[in-house]
């Protein structure tokens, strides 16, 4: 399938497939919601390798390892990183989020985060081109087995940061509570004024007590497009791709 | 303690005890949010008796109950519906929560709604005002009773109103979800841009599917004070109140 090269910053470029999963704002938006200390964050099932690439600007990690388990999309990711010469802090593995204790020991992470695939398997409905599908349905990992691996990978009181469709934010709560995470910080992301959300962002963390804020709503699009707030997130990210 | 009238709109009024606890946003806007279908709705908790007092105007319940635990507010809240002329309606019973069981019959009611008190029992916090402090700490009823009522109470398939705090959301879906009810509605009031949300109205149904919505942001104020949307709730509510 041939390869395209997206813009992303003044820094940075992805190397995309033309017609396979490509980033999208979701990931973009995560990528901004992430504000951790520490010095170590996994992204668990990166794809393209968007998130490690775009988080390495503005956070202060010092090690971000993006694991994927389509084996060409790790030598995408990797060549986008070369290319954007963050192979110092990036490293892109290829492994499976559903056999993580196999490669990683517990606890060992300042920050976890992941967009994972939004949609219950329904073979039904799974698209002809196999790998959008595994980017956007539980076709190779569950909601239930990526916040297991979250917990896991996560010292204590660190956090998760996720990004999911609020549809699903009672299975998700319950998922967390029972893997000993506490959500701090929600989201909700909406295409425009007067819309329900379409999209949430989680910040969990592990072990901690109970007090949840709700943040300020976020506004895709207003009367002229792009909203204030989603320009500044995109700030010199090429929005027209 | 001495009682005043307070005008709530054209045709009711509600009497409150002058320095007791008083009705406030947060009742009028549960009232505003509950929309259901079917004959009979139970207040849990109903204080001066304004939830009943408000929906008996909007929605086509035949048969609203309103149970409270503090006698003097029973008899309070029985005055105000009589005054209104809302008696083939309304029906105020002293009853505890927390003993439901012994009052009602499981499964009879086809909405539900409760504006409970947000605060888990801290007794060095507790208001020397001992009925403010049952209004606003879970003196008399815990969350859990509450929801446990609320779930008995409820018809299959009917729904559950609830206004509480955000930052107990994790706990209270937890709770909601261990008694059979999912969250099927969600809004978030905001007390004006920028601001976290400081509400969450909940609709939580008996034996449901997951399809959770959450509806378009609720801003109280805006630059000019109260927003469009509020003046609209209150209409002809007395806001001045």
């Amino acid at each position: 399938m041939p390869e395209i090269i997206d813009i992303l910053n003044e820094k940075n470029r992805i190397i995309q497939k033309q017609n396979g999963f490509k980033y999208n704002i979701d990931s973009v938006l995560l990528a901004d919601f992430i504000d951790a200390r520490g010095e170590s964050l996994i992204d668990l099932g990166t794809g393209t390798g968007i998130i490690p690439i775009l988080v390495e600007e503005k956070n202060n990690f010092k090690n971000i390892i993006g694991i994927e388990i389509q084996e060409d999309y790790v030598d995408m990711a990797k060549r986008s990183v070369h290319m954007n010469n963050q192979e110092e802090t990036i490293n892109i593995i290829h492994c499976d989020i559903m056999k993580i204790k196999e490669s990683f020991n517990s606890g060992i992470f300042d920050a976890v985060c992941s967009n994972p695939p939004y949609f219950v398997k329904d073979n039904n409905l799974v698209s002809p081109n196999t790998q959008k599908s595994i980017a956007r349905n539980e076709i190779l990992v569950s909601l239930e087995g990526l916040i297991e691996s979250a917990s896991f990978l996560l010292k204590n009181k660190a956090s998760f940061f996720m990004v999911h469709r609020p549809d699903r934010l009672t299975q998700i709560t319950r998922l967390l509570l029972n893997n000993n995470l506490e959500i701090k910080k929600m989201r909700f992301i909406y295409p425009r004024v007067n819309k329900d959300a379409n999209l949430v962002l989680i910040e969990a963390k592990k072990n901690a007590g109970i007090e949840l804020k709700v943040l300020p709503p976020l506004y895709v699009y207003d009367k002229e497009g792009y909203s204030k707030e989603i320009k500044k997130i995109y700030k010199e990210v090429n929005i027209e791709k």
